[in-house]
């Protein structure tokens, strides 16, 4: 039973991880492995602490960066141990795992993780479609990469044989699709936006698009709707409200500053 | 949230694995570690293993037999990477967990792991209540010690954590999460977009919106960063980036029709 999923590590320092990155994955299963600019590979010390998973090692990818790494990839989960303050869609471990299966038969997908020290940036995190927290002591959260690589992977192997157990005709349990909820209030910097604002902003922006002839006058129905989806899904906040629409009103010729 | 579960690690052989379960241990809020006749601690590598954790290890008590370590306790777990000819009552994970949780406010408990290469024999297994087997890979079952300490000590924090939000008055409304869930792929008209077609929206964007002077030339990045959280957390299918491409450009002034 071979978990496809792609497992991703981001300018690892110690070759000793990413030998027991390419263990714990083949345990659970797992054997596509890439690597963005490790430090020091190939190396003894990988292969070493890999044991009997120096095939997944043989076999892995070396690219320069995340980009390169994911760009197939219609979707990504990205490790993050810490909170951030950009607010990010949050789940957990297994969530994440139920998401990654979901989308496994229609894309490619990924789970990355960052450097040992100072984890993923905001700007690879720009490229995932969720963070995935492991759920941690706060006093002291420093898991190893490795092990939040086995962590990870066993959620994956756990989903997949629950799925099988269930039948793979079972349906997919939609509570699960709490995959891509939004993070709690607490971890934003802004209170979500109210209906009203949404309503607001998409006036604006449906506005701005029948002047453009964008819109179908007759018809603007279904894209309105089709555009108010894409906004709806992403859970926005105030400040980005406010966001979209001097962005909305700096492409319509006002001219706004950012 | 210190959880009350002695981890029990029985005649391991690397000191490396000592100081890495003790790690473990630490990042998931467990810190009572008893060693039975470990064959080289204290040690230099323990300690750099543990990184953080040496007061895990510093607590550590050295016994001589398993025994002595699960004296006090009523209720025992021990690990079993192997299908046991005698059959014993095997748990998962989870379930392991949850059955140290029920006994924990009761009586001392513990999860008791075995040396690296042979594992717990079948007169250790005879001390304990219930057996837990880690679901793996037929194929390659070598998990690391620690890395099987790191996944028990994981599915025992996020037990808890579980139970406390079920004891809550204010239950945390999981379901409301689902405020922002995607919607289910069998409802999707299109495939996922891929990380290269989103990257190719994203530079359309930020083309668009540095011309309409949007986005400061000097520092745009935190700005770049906030519209495309946004994007990225609505997980956007192929139809729906050719309808943003689309919009911007007649906002751009392309004037093409939808």
């Amino acid at each position: 039973m071979q978990i496809p999923v792609r497992i991703v590590l981001v300018e690892t320092s110690h070759p000793g991880n990413i030998g027991a990155s390419a263990r714990a994955m083949k345990t659970m299963g797992l054997d596509e492995l890439v690597l963005v600019a490790p430090r020091d590979f190939p190396s003894a010390e990988a292969t070493a602490r890999a044991s009997g998973a120096d095939d997944v090692l043989a076999r892995a990818h070396i690219v320069d960066s995340l980009g390169d790494a994911i760009a197939d990839c219609g979707f990504v989960a990205g490790a993050s141990a810490r909170p951030r303050r950009l607010s990010w869609p949050v789940a957990d471990p297994r969530r994440s795992a139920a998401a990654l299966l979901d989308h496994a038969p229609h894309t490619p997908v990924a789970m990355v993780f960052g450097p040992e020290h100072s984890g993923l940036t905001n700007e690879d995190l720009g490229l995932c479609n969720q963070v995935v927290h492991i759920p941690a002591n706060p006093a002291y959260s420093s898991l190893n990469v490795a092990m939040a690589v086995q962590v990870l992977c066993y959620e994956l192997r756990v989903a997949l044989l629950d799925r099988r157990e269930a039948g793979n005709d079972a349906p997919r349990e939609r509570g699960k699709a709490g995959a891509w909820a939004a993070p709690g209030l607490e971890e934003r910097e802004a209170p979500p936006a109210t209906a009203a604002e949404l309503e607001g902003f998409y006036r604006h922006l449906e506005s701005a698009l029948s002047t453009a002839e964008f819109l179908n006058p007759e018809r603007p129905r279904q894209l309105k709707l089709r555009l108010r989806r894409i906004f709806q899904r992403s859970g926005l906040d105030r400040n980005e409200i406010n966001i979209l629409r001097g962005a909305l009103t700096a492409l319509q010729g006002g001219r706004k500053e950012g």
